[in-house]
């Protein structure tokens, strides 16, 4: 299945948490958290700007990211389960 | 019928979900949430823009879109429910 | 009484839901809904825009619209109960 | 007593609702609402534009209007109850 | 002490609601409402426009005026009661 | 220690409430209101306008202010506890 | 780890609050508020400015800030705890 974002939607695959801790020990699931981080799977064309036409995006294919907790829609693709957010709801980019 | 959706407004069929899981057990109505998937059915001609005039569409009649789930409000068209939401509410095509 | 709408405001006069089911049961009340199809009686000359002067209207006198659900003031007009409205909260018009 | 509305603000005084129903029998108090009719007293010289400078009015002082129930605040000039309203809180003017 | 007001600013000193009736009745307590008239004392010099400037205020030192209840910040000056609000807080100049 | 404020924060130490009431009686506390009159430590660049560039700043260093009850964020500077706000929360300048 | 913030976001390392008051004494748990200084470690390229492409950021890597309590959200960075936070919650540099 092949999905097309439309305007400035980012389509991302959560990267799970990893489920040690430093020490090796398996935390509680209670501990662990939503991850925050993830992997861009697609991007929009940009969002209608209204003086310049699109504007470019910051993030592209391939990029690892990090994004506030809870941010887009979940939706299932292909059986898994990815997240469509808006690109202002990316932080940042992990290198 | 004909309907004629004004502004950026969009005219959009629910797509069934399916009704079984994989493994080809049907799941009880409870597991069953309402889908977000759609196909556009009519478009309206475009929000006004003050500085630019009529803006495009970037979704057209026949597409399979993905929309957040409530998105819209539901009509009776012919006999079937339909939804008629703003082009903004539409995350992704599908192909 | 004549009643000229101010700004984008449009006069719509609602039309009766049907009260018999397909099958030509006659529904109980407490299963209508207040019905959100309308005949427009009267449009304004269009909301001001701030670069462009006035706006011209995407509705005229005499279209069948449907309306958002609770759209609109309730007045009394000659002794009939009309609505009147902004021209965004009209969704399409029905040909 | 003489008022000089700012901006685009509206003095009006509210037409007294008809306190009989159509079949001549007078309606207890409980069933009559605040009437939304009124007749203009004074207008402002348009709210200002930050583009065009002031913007004309669309109401003028003997328009009998419309406006939305419970619009404006309540004023006691001359010894008689007026309200003081937006021109946007007024839907139409009847005629 | 002398006070300059910033951006659209005005000091206002509440003028005191009468308290007698028309007929020469003293009102008890309860029945009196903050009045909504004061006194121009000192106008800021416009608020800020992007566009255009310093925006020309409307009222001057010495109008009387119309505000709405509860307008305003309530501060001490010389030893008296003033108000300090925005321009757009005052409805009407009263003659 | 040495601030600088950013865009149109200014900083501001508060200015004591007199403790005595006019005829020389110490107040209980519980009269006291927190005061609004301040001097004025330091002072952004401005606010950045998108017209304009940097906007010049209405207030300066050494400023008397009064400032609306509970504007701003307290911070401890050199032992002190200061108020940083927006320059749109000051109200006036005493002279 | 590198980590690259998008648009004006900010990556801050948080100052610990100092744990002794003056006199030496320690100050017992309750006592400590969330620290409001920080080291700023990343900055992002600006945020962008429909009129002007992207606008210049006014702190740099390396500034000591103060920012409001509670701005920002805290991710995990090579093990340490950071905030990455929009510059405009940024209240001053501290030099």
């Amino acid at each position: 299945m092949n999905i097309v974002p439309l305007r400035d939607k980012v389509v991302i695959r959560r990267l799970e948490a990893e489920e040690r801790s430093k020490g090796g020990i398996i935390l509680p699931d209670a501990a662990k958290q939503p991850p925050m981080k993830g992997k861009v799977l697609s991007v929009g064309p940009g969002a209608y700007d209204k003086d310049n036409g699109v504007r470019k995006m910051s993030v592209k294919e391939g990029d690892t990211v990090l994004f506030t907790r809870y941010a887009g829609d979940e939706i299932e693709l292909d059986g898994e389960k990815v997240l469509i957010m808006n690109e202002h709801e990316i932080l940042a980019i992990i290198k």
